[in-house]
């Protein structure tokens, strides 16, 4: 077992552990004092743990209640989060009682803005049952919802009170979703750990998972405890994730998973910044070829006006201009504040 | 003009003075490097200060789009905020921006808490025009909206970065409401304040009003300040509430307004805890005396076992328990733990 302590407003410990799903009631028993559970999970993910996650509730003497909504990014909205206020509310769930969030990033993004949002604010404990729910959403309290404008225009920064990573339960995601998740692993060894990119680029992730998520976390973890509300250094984690948000929403959220659409935000921004002379040479084709390793995308023939404009409509836009998190080399990142209206002209370099 | 300062997490400034609506621009200009504006109210209170407040924000050199939803409580739900939330995305309102509530409490609870949660929170300012939001709501950062299983069971902390309050505005308020806001005027003297109670018996409240919302605003501005997220003291401003918002509930939140329900629950809870001995003999008198006064009713012929039961789902619940705000004496209040199976023998006393 492996234990990280994230230093946010209110400290909480990241778990990780092969098996930890199976005895998450004894976990959760040390930071709760609820009366009542309530497990929120997709269509996917609760036919395969649910039970094991509320026997082990149960056993620990919690009275446990479930909500299933339909696996898929497309019911992460307001209409979702109003039946699961419904459901907390018809289930006598009150604030001293507690949310579990088990599955990937939208059970973890929506059912943290629930805990947020619910009485003003619940306990949550977060259970990631994907690659890029474990190394990346699960972790640092940014929760959220989508609505028509934009992805997670819609939340709030909700610490959990406990994250329980058991890496077994990549056993049962399909490759799509562990690709999916690498993007962000990359994104890690780019903004801050050469070592991290060199392991990556000559072993095997998967056969290594276990400490790939332990540093990714790390990582997190480190960022995350010096800013909460990404005032500054945190948004080095966006790293890739401009142009990437704007692809997804010119694809309308289907065409490209957020790993892919990160993958090719990573490589176009690096090629961008290395003819700008702000990174060193050669980056970029190291990002790629890593990229296309993991079976991630490197290139989108979308026009660059097209991605621009798309961008400027991001949410960490502030006025007119956004910061751009760039590396200075492979495992070195930093902001850059541009003017929106730069933008084009910068990636079309 | 008067200022107060709220020490919260975020620290911020109300300032009470005669006419300083139509001066919004320049007091925002202080605290404020938004370049939009997006100004929320109603359609009862928009017609009469929107193009003031608009006007001055616009001097201020602040792009100013506006949202105006139709009056009362029957709005304050996810719906009318889902389009707040639409409204905010097509005018450009980015991290930096403000929101400037403009209204009673409906709007300044639901304004709120589209501030929180949208892009995971923006400023916002607290114009209220209602005694019950310049005495109560707008102050300490409790946002919300309503559903179908109660009122405010979803919403946030989120403090204002300002409130500016501007007693002008209650001349223009109907009577019905001006009463409405007496009932929590009428429980700061009951909870912290034999002075303000007093006053209120022997003067005319509409004729020292300014003096009476600096009274009860400092004292929300105090309690609010050692305890923002309600884990102790600020639970003493529920007095007369566990039981008004049982009132509502059962009334399905038209038959009585708030006040009149808050009213009607300092009295029954008074009568009770009289009878217990908890309280000074007298007390529940001098209470329905004053309420009396300002046209607010004292009893309801509801029986106790259905407000009890209205009660168990309180938000303020915590497990089987609730902590009930009582008076020692006039000007004296405390917080009693009181299981939730008991409240129905408590208040038939």
């Amino acid at each position: 077992m492996r234990t990280l302590k994230v230093e946010t407003g209110r400290p909480y410990n990241i778990i990780i552990e092969n098996g930890v799903l199976e005895n998450c009631g004894e976990y959760i028993k040390k930071v709760s004092k609820a009366m009542r559970v309530a497990v929120i999970s997709d269509t996917n993910v609760f036919p395969i743990y649910g039970d094991k996650i509320v026997d082990s509730l149960t056993k620990s003497g919690y009275q446990v209640c479930s909500f299933t909504f339909d696996a898929g990014e497309k019911s992460k909205n307001l209409i979702t989060v109003s039946k699961i206020y419904d459901f907390l509310a018809e289930n006598h769930i009150t604030r001293i009682d507690l949310i579990v969030a088990l599955g990937g990033g939208v059970t973890g993004d929506m059912a943290g803005f629930a805990a947020a949002t619910y009485l003003r604010g619940i306990d949550f404990v977060q259970i990631p049952t994907s690659l890029l729910a474990q190394v990346d959403s699960s972790v640092g309290g940014k929760t959220g919802v989508d609505i028509g404008a934009g992805k997670n225009l819609v939340g709030s920064f909700w610490q959990p009170v406990l994250v329980l990573i058991d890496s077994n339960t990549l056993k049962t995601l399909p490759q799509y979703y562990f690709e999916d998740g690498m993007a962000e692993v990359i994104k890690y060894g780019c903004i801050k750990d050469k070592a991290l990119f060199e392991k990556l680029e000559n072993e095997n992730a998967a056969e290594c998972i276990d400490h790939i998520i332990y540093n990714c976390v790390a990582i997190k973890r480190d960022v995350v405890s010096h800013d909460e509300r990404e005032k500054g250094e945190r948004a080095l984690l966006n790293f890739g994730h401009t142009i990437g948000h704007a692809l997804e929403k010119i694809g309308g959220f289907t065409n490209l998973s957020h790993g892919q659409a990160v993958a090719i935000g990573m490589c176009m921004i690096t090629k961008a910044s290395e003819k700008a002379n702000l990174t060193e040479k050669g980056s970029a084709k190291r990002i790629e070829k890593l990229c296309k390793k993991y079976n991630l995308p490197t290139y989108s023939d979308i026009s660059k006006s097209e991605i621009a404009k798309a961008a400027s409509s991001d949410k960490k836009t502030n006025g007119s201009s956004i910061k751009l998190a760039l590396l200075k080399e492979i495992g070195e990142s930093y902001l850059e504040k541009t003017e929106i209206s730069e933008l084009e002209k910068f990636i079309s370099k």
